[in-house]
């Protein structure tokens, strides 16, 4: 199931979506919210009706680094032996069709493409066989960072947990399990040309090991999300720019960048 | 004014701490949340009857790392030009009196002594005369550090992000101004016995120049905290190990370490 999150007339519902052809997508609400056992209402509104949100509002995203041994050694690092992760805050996401905001403290904006897992329960120390039970779902993610300021400055706050520098959408898909969303295409484009294409295959540290690794330190809550790197192909963006990110089985995440008003 | 979260009978409140005498503290109770204009009850209870709890629960706690030239040295570190930051969630923070957990994946804890400066409004791209105006007040801070992790993993998620490793309060003392917040006795005591010992005054980069600095990338929001770095001195924790961090005009955040269940 395919779950979206959209304001519709100044309130924000969870609807999931119906449909194939992206123009004809529809959604069914949903009552209450998706993370427990939930009912669809059978009240369906056209999704072109709508605008569509971060399909989750994480209380924290977790982003692992250097996951793709190509990436890493585009960016002339080694592949480090171990998942190593750091935090984007609640107050960098933004949802499907959202600008992205290019700060004026660098001069040097990166896409970065990446799954993201969505936490459904509120979990610590989960075992290698638990993971698949504290899954809610994937949607795409876009680890959008200020490459000159992540040079220069030893953790990354700043350069990867700015305004707007983590899209999500555009909605959860809940029906993957663990062994399909690890054999993926994942794929950006900018103004419609591929720059990065890779498969979820590819990752160094599979999706169990990372929520096995970052859930033996925290508490994750329903709703977190976990960012597990981005594959070769990172590279600049303008303003003015259209990025898509496109995850087989899960959709198109797009954004614009515009000049931070 | 130091104002204090708890929770009584079942319920969480705000109040204003009225009293000198430790024994003797007296809270009244807040009507609604003290980030906009508030009133006193005119309800009071004693403090020795209530649980405090984190003075705040902020959606991000932000840290600048290094920013006491001797404790940088004393991690065999240069001193770095410009300030550079790290997030600890919210699943890390806890409260006075709250126990700190040691977990299993780290053999070397160690406390960290640290002003936190208390966000009162949603702020961005603060401008250094502004800052006063977005500041609610201080409290006290314990950044604790899986140190053999820290120095593992290149980012320092897991290192400074577990669960209780972020100790807040007693309170938040909202009478200080930025000057005399810039120039108190912060001290770190490990079973009674001085362990850290600084004054704010030798901050490398001023409080001021770490809200400008951060706010220059990301929006603040009321409740969210800046720890400010920690002066030289940390070293281990164990098992059993009552810590007590005291700053000059703020309080003491004391805090037990056990092991993790």
């Amino acid at each position: 199931m395919r779950i979206a999150r959209f304001s519709i007339d100044g309130n924000v519902a969870f609807g999931a979506v119906e449909g194939d052809r992206p123009d004809e997508l529809v959604l069914d609400i949903i009552k209450g919210i998706p993370f427990t056992d939930f009912e669809l209402s059978g009240t369906k509104v056209p999704l072109s009706k709508v605008r569509l949100l971060p399909p989750v509002l994480p209380n924290k995203v977790v982003a692992f680094g250097r996951n793709y041994a190509e990436h890493a050694r585009e960016l002339g690092h080694a592949v480090p032996d171990a998942p190593f992760a750091f935090f984007k805050p609640s107050t960098a996401v933004i949802g499907p069709g959202d600008e992205i905001q290019y700060p004026s403290f660098t001069e040097d904006l990166h896409h970065e493409a990446e799954l993201a897992v969505v936490i459904g329960r509120l979990c610590r120390e989960v075992p290698r066989e638990r993971v698949k039970d504290v899954v809610f779902g994937f949607t795409c993610a876009n680890d959008i960072t200020a490459r000159d300021v992540q040079k220069r400055e030893k953790q990354w706050a700043r350069a990867k947990g700015f305004d707007t520098s983590c899209p999500l959408g555009p909605w959860v898909e809940t029906g993957l399990d663990l062994g399909t969303a690890s054999d993926l295409t994942i794929q950006l484009t900018v103004n419609g040309e591929q720059r990065q294409l890779g498969r979820t295959s590819e990752m160094i540290h599979s999706i169990e090991d990372l929520i096995v690794n970052i859930s033996e330190a925290m508490t994750l809550l329903p709703g977190d999300v976990v960012l597990t790197g981005t594959p070769a192909g990172v590279g600049p963006l303008h303003v003015g720019d259209e990025v898509a990110v496109t995850i087989e089985g899960i959709g198109t995440l797009t954004n614009k960048v515009v000049k931070r008003g």
